[in-house]
């Protein structure tokens, strides 16, 4: 069975599945893609763990699946649908185990696998105070200019300040949505969301065109926690969503942080609550690097590749070709070098921050020292 | 040597040393009051750990020393000197080894030893914001219809509001002074320390007349920290004050507990840097309550009074005695039983409380249900 076959057999389930839904993430792992798919639609003996009447509906669903369109549209859309196996997924989701999803749907030009290894979550409130968006844009800002991927869930309110922060700060930043990625939702923030499928990713485990639902956006959560190092939320009142996030994020092993608020304020009470259990208490992008950063972070100059120069796709070494042996460049700079977009430079830039190759100091990039001295090797053999 | 004999002793020795000097502590431990007096007044040998320079300041403020005078003039303000080893000394300070202050001179009616049992203190910034005035005001009453003692410094800003949240919620407050307490400081909150002496106690290690200086204040923070089970800072920057408290109760075996607030405000930036620590994060004061609390706390049926009522003070047993078998009253109707007056009842109260005796319900107070048991026994001997 070809690559393209299973691409488009996990296409057909995504129709069908909600995500999250570990029985048939069962029967993915046990019997494949493809023999799912044959008794969905062939009429092969029914799977274990469901009713009839589900069993029933997922081959109703099936008969009006059109995976080959499905795949047309989204490739006509600039969207690509990454699946487990692919070098673009991000191993991390794998840590969901048979509630992973069955694949994502990706609007963007960056690796989400390379983004996704120094990732960090903002999350919050979508009705938040003044407080919380200032926390949520210096957050994002201040992340994206310590060299980190900003992954938040596009929604208004802390979503949103966050997105908007990394971005102004000419950042990484991920928006991970619960609908199509091609119908950004919610539709206020059309145009910021179609920003972010510029300068960085759109993801989600919806085909084109699904809607968003309540459990769809709890489920979401789920996908944000697992790509990340960790998740900080920034305002949440009792029982938000943002505060599933962070418990899926502890559970996952990965860092629950919070930003706290006034003890009177019901926006920060469920933060305050998360910081009362495992929880850690940060104020500013530095604490949040300082925890979700390795060791590596505070000694940054004994810190090498983790990927010879020559494993490089040919965008990303022509980004780090273009770069000075020893100054900062602009992104300006070397998009002109490289012969690219500043937003493709941009966004191979925080690829190889990932991979160690380069650094971010305030606007401009440099090499980092262990690079330097694999380049001046390299060179030195030529 | 009488006892009236060692008191005089410390008395001298209250004018001399300054709180908090481990090298004067020690002499006290190894050689006793008496004869490190002698030696100083005497021309005895020299004690180690002390210049010459340092031995003739000591030698030169003895010889201004009156302990008599000092004695008599705070008996004449209705205070009273109290010294390890008397029945009112609270063993807790003990923890501080050879800091331990020389004894405490105390205004008020309740015995120190008792309030202090169930006591916690809450401190803060001077120049608080109004948040901060707030929270303290609300932890100061909250603590207090708890039946917790709050213990707190008399100063402006956060102490002052927590002093007087407890004293509106007709409650148990102590201050601690860093100068003698016949002179309150700040001259700002006379009325206030004086209605706290009414109310609760005023008490300080310097002698009286004595003025407070910048190291007074930071010494001071040792005997708040170490008198009770845990110290909540409302509002401190960095390098505040308030943070030495903490810290020290953190070192004495004592809970340390912040009360968060904007991670923009500077006024937090002390709180949030001690929660990034051990210390224990609270929004309310049902939450310093649980925190400090025994485990008895969570179920109040189980606990008996910790001294049989024989061994009550007078006073004490018949405020214990004005107590209806079944329902609550209020400390008016509980003072005209006991013959005394309303703040003298709440003193007491307090102690039998601490005592496991009593407990409040809103404003009034009830027999506990093994002090009912027990006081319904001795009715059926009589």
């Amino acid at each position: 069975m070809s690559e393209d076959d299973e691409r488009l057999h996990r296409a057909f389930l995504a129709r069908l599945i909600e995500p999250g839904d570990e029985v048939c993430g069962r029967w993915l792992r046990e019997i494949g893609a493809a023999e799912v798919v044959r008794r969905l639609v062939g009429g092969g003996p029914q799977l274990p763990g469901v009713t009839d009447k589900r069993w029933e509906g997922l081959r109703a669903r099936a008969e009006r699946a059109d995976p080959e369109r499905d795949l047309a549209a989204a490739r006509d859309a600039g969207t690509r649908f990454v699946c487990p196996g692919d070098s673009e997924w991000p191993a991390q989701l794998d840590d969901l185990g048979d509630a992973r999803p069955t694949g994502l749907w990706v609007r963007g030009r960056p690796s989400l696998r390379i983004w996704a290894l120094r990732s960090v979550a903002v999350v919050g409130a979508r009705a938040c105070t003044e407080y919380g968006a200032h926390m949520a844009t210096t957050l994002g800002s201040g992340l994206a200019e310590r060299g980190w991927v900003v992954v938040s869930g596009g929604a208004y309110g802390v979503d949103g300040a966050t997105h908007r922060g990394a971005l102004g700060a000419g950042g990484a930043t991920v928006a991970v949505l619960a609908c199509g990625v091609d119908r950004p939702y919610p539709r206020g923030h059309t145009q910021l969301i179609n920003r972010i499928a510029e300068q960085g990713l759109v993801v989600g485990e919806l085909p084109p065109g699904d809607h968003p639902t309540p459990s769809r956006f709890i489920l979401r959560n789920r996908v944000i926690a697992a790509l990340t190092r960790g998740t900080v939320v920034v305002e949440a009142a009792y029982r938000s969503g943002a505060l599933v996030t962070a418990r899926a994020a502890q559970r996952l092993g990965r860092y629950a942080i919070g930003v706290p608020g006034p003890a009177t304020s019901a926006l920060s009470a469920g933060v305050h609550e998360l910081l009362r259990g495992d929880a850690v208490l940060v104020t500013d992008a530095a604490e949040v690097a300082e925890m979700v950063g390795d060791m590596g972070e505070l000694a940054p100059d004994r810190r090498g590749p983790v990927l010879p120069r020559d494993l490089l796709d040919p965008p990303a070494a022509r980004v780090l070709a273009a770069l000075p042996a020893q100054e900062t460049a602009s992104p300006e700079e070397i998009a002109r070098g490289a012969g690219t977009t500043v937003d493709d430079a941009i966004a191979r830039l925080y690829e190889l921050r990932s991979l160690g190759f380069v650094e971010r100091h305030g606007d401009g990039w440099k090499l980092t020292r262990q690079a330097t001295i694999s380049v001046g090797m390299d060179r030195g053999r030529c």
